[in-house]
């Protein structure tokens, strides 16, 4: 190679809108992703992986044209001139997995599935191109149950990661519901459905009277722009409000009590109600309580969904690095689905899941103080003095990993002070010295960084420092492992 | 979207060379990847995660031109004309974020990482586009121990996996030694060097004559092409066959001691033979015995490293499904290599590593029968008679879970038969039967499917079968979760 004229040197930077994670932050990811797989497993959940290319006819939403082959996905042309694009969920592979394998496959067919998805979107400050989601889904089962088997797993994977009763609720609404108010206030075609779940859409926003306008004849923003509305008679623009203003508190029943007056005398209304008492009823089986709440006002997807929806919502208080309290959006949400293996099969096939967002979830875990790898330890560093003696250091770290105990040996050609300086980088619990007194008289010293550093803040001056020799101690070296244990304990 | 027009429906199809994986497949890649990072992190690696993609330039081998942007990785143009492509490997992603972050780093830095790579080549039988690789590598340390610490690592993730002492074997060279003996045989400049490289390499396929041929004037083979041999003297051939023929038995010293006459007055084979020194000392400071052993004939990627080099040799018993015995080729590999971070930065950072091929070892632990998640059970099925007890159903498979034991209720709409067919399919160890004359009992029965299948084999008839029922017993409700575990000890 040294032959060869020189290439000009590439910058060393990462694609926009992909991130790097090290270190504790790759494993608090890891970590969530492993814990909720044994969730999914402890009910029967088993694990597909699929690749991370669908073909783009496949994915369906997203179909490449001519001009914009990269609209919303990142897609490429392959060999044989079939155009393939990168997974955007983790529910278009399964329904091409579903549809593929439907006549070998168990059914109800129960996976999760966790991995990187992707969007080929503008990228911005927190919008990645590249993000991981962690999926549960049941396919082939239409009863209730399964929604609110779904839901308790979120709720008991938010449990196992330290976000139990107290610090998130998930709200449950049902796309059913909405078909039977949609019934009862005269709504007609696909056209004025849309409007009507597109104003319905935007309550958070507009509140009940921009509601009120969008449902009716229209809304002014204050820019000028006119918005038409869907035009409901004002008897059902009272009963979308009146739906949408049941309260959400208290129990699970008394919700579908106050919704029987509104919903419960169309047919779809009867039969979301009817869903929702088997979902209640399941939950209770399941001991899940207040922290599974019915709530009409959720309306996550009613375009996408067929059944029931559920977005979780964070009670925790979560602060940013600076102490400030921070909100989190929805880090799990799902719902009952029957089109989608329908694209391929053309039979309705009904199916129900839900997906975490992996990362926020980590981001709402380090708010909420909750990221127990934050606390996790880098290695014991063992120091090297000198190459004539780096059996006993390579020694010393073989002993400590046999125990079970993370450690290394540092491998750099710097001096003390530098290693020092790794092993604090490192986050190393302890330092290991067998320098050359301590090989002589068969012992060895051991620093413990914590102690160290909290001794340190409160002593006057170096020297005073040096005579103290906070956290450091030397003992025989057979006791190296139960002095390391001490100090880790 | 009833209203709307067809679409053609798309055939459900995986892309060319992308495979699935479900159930104790996807399972046995994930304890893999599990089981080696609780390994590394022992040894003092930290994880890493990058992006699925990075910049064309940043890759370097591949840089795609204007006719074939897609040569050897899956390459797009982003929207601001920058070329990107998929990861093909671990290490280059880690040669960027090294690069780009060597101010902040420690040093060395030592980093594991996991995850799909991606490789745009003609997909064959077993020959795959994706497919996941394991890596560690500790950048910033030339001491010969960080090559020792990594050989020692590999052999402890494969023993760690059920491939421990006489079930697997590393074989270590150095690039060093393979420069002392060109400096013995006077190879001079760049192209007769990789000339000599190329005809090491094929001492597996042609045997030492084919090598000679290929060393001094070149080599006409079968189909009667005539490839130009390196013009080596005859003493220069001598010296290269010398080198490969040192016997890769006894201990790595006395491997050494053989190498010693021929490369060790040349100033690159002393350096080489003082670095595998070393790496001696360190295995024996590891405990590593007969398991690692030095083999001047590896010649993996010779052109590619710059020191130690090495790669995994399986001596298990490794049988297909049909029994017969069947070879694996290296599953995990690697070595020194010191130019990597240059292209970015134009200073050489030493660097060693390697890199597990997850999916090839997947499938050795399958033929060596050490594939533990082949036994992974599936949950106990708690069978669906009426909806009506549906609660009672739901409740059994709840106190299951929270005992720790994997369960669900049967979710479909089939009958009995269909349902046992289920569990069958699932791998559940049990089924839980909840009927009308149980409920009324206070009693629950289980059936033992193992147990069930067993005795099946032996009894002549249905009515037999019926009157025997093999593997069923009735217990009081309350000592379901205690009659569970009985079955699955």
């Amino acid at each position: 190679m040294s032959d060869m004229p020189a290439a000009p040197r590439p910058e060393a930077r990462a694609p926009r809108g992909f991130s790097d994670r090290r270190g504790a932050g790759a494993l608090a990811e890891q970590r969530i992703v492993q814990t909720l797989a044994r969730v999914y497993e402890r009910w029967g959940f088993e694990p597909l992986e699929t690749g991370a290319f669908e073909y783009a006819d496949a994915l369906g939403k997203f179909l490449p044209d001519a001009d914009r082959p990269n609209e919303g996905v990142f897609a490429l042309q392959d060999d044989d001139d079939q155009w393939m694009a990168l997974r955007y969920d983790l529910t278009a592979p399964l329904a091409r997995f579903v549809a593929q394998h439907r006549e070998t496959l168990p059914r109800p067919y129960r996976r999760y599935a966790y991995g990187p998805v992707w969007r080929n979107e503008k990228p911005g400050p927190g919008r990645y191109r590249e993000f991981w989601q962690c999926d549960a889904d049941t396919v082939g089962s239409d009863r209730p149950e399964a929604d609110a088997e779904i839901v308790a797993m979120a709720l008991e994977g938010l449990a196992a990661l330290g976000l139990g009763t107290g610090e998130a609720v998930v709200r449950i609404a049902s796309r059913k519901l909405v078909n039977g108010v949609l019934q009862a206030a005269g709504v007609e075609g696909a056209a004025q459905t849309l409007t009507v779940l597109r104003a319905i859409d935007k309550l958070d926003r507009l509140g009940p009277e921009g509601v009120t306008l969008l449902l009716g004849e229209g809304r002014l923003d204050e820019s000028g722009d006119f918005t038409r509305g869907a035009g409901l008679s004002t008897a059902g623009v009272e009963a979308v409000l009146a739906f949408l203003a049941v309260p959400a508190e208290g129990p699970r029943s008394a919700v579908l009590d106050a919704l029987d007056p509104i919903v419960g005398a169309t047919p779809a209304g009867a039969e979301g109600l009817a869903d929702l008492a088997r979902i209640d009823a399941a939950l209770k089986a399941f001991g899940v309580g207040a922290e599974a709440r019915f709530d009409p006002a959720v309306v996550r997807g009613l375009e996408y969904y067929t059944g029931a929806v559920f977005e979780s919502e964070l009670v925790a208080d979560t602060r940013d690095d600076r102490g400030r309290p921070v909100r989190f959006g929805s880090i799990v949400g799902g719902g009952r689905y029957d089109g989608l293996v329908a694209r391929f099969t053309g039979e309705d096939v009904p199916a129900t899941g839900a997906s975490f967002g992996v990362s926020r979830l980590a981001a709402a875990l380090r708010a909420a103080s909750l990221d127990r790898t934050a606390e996790a330890r880098g290695p014991v560093v063992v120091i090297c003095f000198a190459d004539s003696d780096m059996g006993a250091y390579l020694e010393a770290a073989a002993e400590l990993r046999g125990a079970g105990i993370a450690a290394e040996v540092y491998l750099g050609r710097a001096g003390m002070k530098a290693q020092m300086k790794y092993a604090d980088r490192r986050g190393a619990p302890a330092v290991v010295i067998l320098g050359g007194d301590e090989l002589a008289a068969g012992q060895v010293t051991l620093k413990d960084l914590d102690a160290g550093r909290a001794a340190a803040t409160g002593i006057a001056d170096h020297e005073a420092w040096k005579a103290a020799r906070p956290g450091q101690v030397t003992v025989p070296r057979g006791e190296l492992v139960a002095a390391v244990r001490h100090i880790l304990e």
